[in-house]
């Protein structure tokens, strides 16, 4: 393999970020790696387990003389790390980021920085229900697909180093602009998992009333739903709040039809609920001759 | 292991009777297995792949003879079934079924069954996206529940039998009364699936706006609820159907819950949200440690 870039620095070492360290190791595409992260706790972490080659104390460290620079801290966070490290950053850099939200990513990055870095937003879709530096690993990537989003004048070289290296760290890319995207994830991903959020509130609060009853009863369907809703509280509340719109217009979306499956079982029409339910069946089909699902039942999960 | 029943039929041959079928093969715990299907189709691939000892072309043939009696078929084809069998039971034999809904169940079936015979309800609480004859496995059951839902003079000889069948199946046993079984199920199962179904049907209608983008980017979060979106149409429109004031008592739970966040959302309440999204992340946490999923990261699906 090519190394494409000398220094990776990342901001934030979580899921993602330790993912890619993996991978840009197993892949031999960068010279070095370097980390930060606001928690000290997550700082020790990552030095004690040597996820990165050093780990800095601030973000304006971190960036000084990397090439490749990849944000990797929820939404809600870019811009004030956007404005810490934009005097630190070495000319003809690239600066990436890896939130799932992308126009909000631009609009809180894009103004801080210099003339001469290339700042191109990107969205690994690619994920696990844990989060932190020890939950990485270097296949993470391998068959997603990395989203990327970069604006009308965008530097050519810059974005096919970029691309490259996505592809050496297993995912496929594709391109798109920003608002674009955030519609799309609206669909496969932040509304998903506000229902499921919701879906798992709704029972944790019966629990008080069926006791652990949930619990012991979730494989009949419910658990599906918890592996998603564990997911890491702070991304999602500023997935949410950063794609408010998309969200809210895929929500109205949801309840519309909600709405209509539970007249037809008010109403005892079995015949829409039949229809309803055979089309959706086609879709599962479809992700798992896309590659991006397993077809062993159950996902082949392991009894215990 | 110990034969507790000499002659087990089964009345509809899908995933659920195979995969007892093959469970009570690994426990040695039936001399015999015969069965039915209402299809020819499905009856040819029995006797093809041998599922069971023996297939009759009807479920009065199919039940002559035999100590246990399992109803595998969707709730709404109970009664019919009930209906056709009750003439041709064996004194003393157990009648039990597998259906997800209890209560109706009784109502359908109880009133038919003869003097003598004993029926009593039940419900595995496990299952995989696939259906027929094919999808069975002896596994299906080991570490899973099974409710049985017995009526107050129901014989206790014939209960404690039909309890170490279930043992011998893998799984465990719970008895609960049957209203209470179909409240547990709605939170658990029912209302989670339906949902489920909402979030595919109206991502397949904006499939036909944003092309095959929601297949190619479903492994952000909506991959995960086209698997229960995949059972079988004829047994969940049922579901539905029968289970309908539970059902619909639990989805006002749920749209009254997903309105409080959608408000949060569109008021950019970001401290609610985060409150929310902690809360549920503690049930993943205890349903992983009541042994009813995997941690592994993604269920450990294999990448492709």
């Amino acid at each position: 393999m090519t190394v494409l870039y000398q220094r990776v620095a990342f901001i934030g070492l979580g899921l993602i970020a330790s993912s890619m360290a993996h991978a840009l190791r197993r892949g031999g595409l960068a010279s070095e790696c370097v980390g930060t992260a606001r928690s000290a706790e997550t700082r020790d972490i990552a030095r004690d387990i040597a996820i990165v080659d050093r780990v800095y104390d601030t973000a304006a460290d971190a960036v000084k003389g990397a090439d490749l620079v990849v944000l990797c801290v929820p939404v809600g966070a870019m811009e004030d790390v956007a404005r810490e490290i934009a005097p630190h950053l070495q000319p003809g850099a690239t600066v990436t980021d890896v939130g799932s939200v992308k126009q909000a990513v631009i609009d809180a990055v894009a103004p801080h920085m210099p003339e001469g870095v290339h700042f191109i937003p990107g969205h690994p879709l690619a994920g696990t229900e844990h989060s932190g530096p020890r939950s990485g690993f270097a296949e993470l990537f391998d068959n997603r697909w990395c989203i990327l989003t970069p604006s009308e004048g965008c530097d050519a070289d810059a974005l096919a180093r970029l691309e490259q290296l996505w592809r050496g760290m297993g995912a496929n890319v594709d391109l798109m602009d920003a608002p674009h995207h955030d519609l799309v994830l609206a669909v496969t991903s932040h509304t998903p998992h506000l229902i499921a959020y919701t879906m798992v509130g709704v029972a944790d609060d019966l629990r008080r009333v069926t006791d652990s009853e949930v619990i012991k009863y979730s494989a009949a369907g419910f658990r599906d739903f918890t592996r998603i809703a564990a997911s890491d509280p702070t991304m999602w509340r500023d997935v949410f709040l950063t794609n408010k719109e998309a969200t809210l217009e895929i929500l109205g979306r949801f309840t519309e039809e909600l709405f209509a499956l539970q007249r037809a079982i008010r109403q005892g029409d079995g015949a829409l609920l039949h229809d309803y339910f055979t089309r959706t069946r086609a879709i599962r089909r479809s992700i798992i001759d896309a590659g991006q699902d397993t077809d062993a039942p159950d996902f082949g999960r392991v009894r215990q």
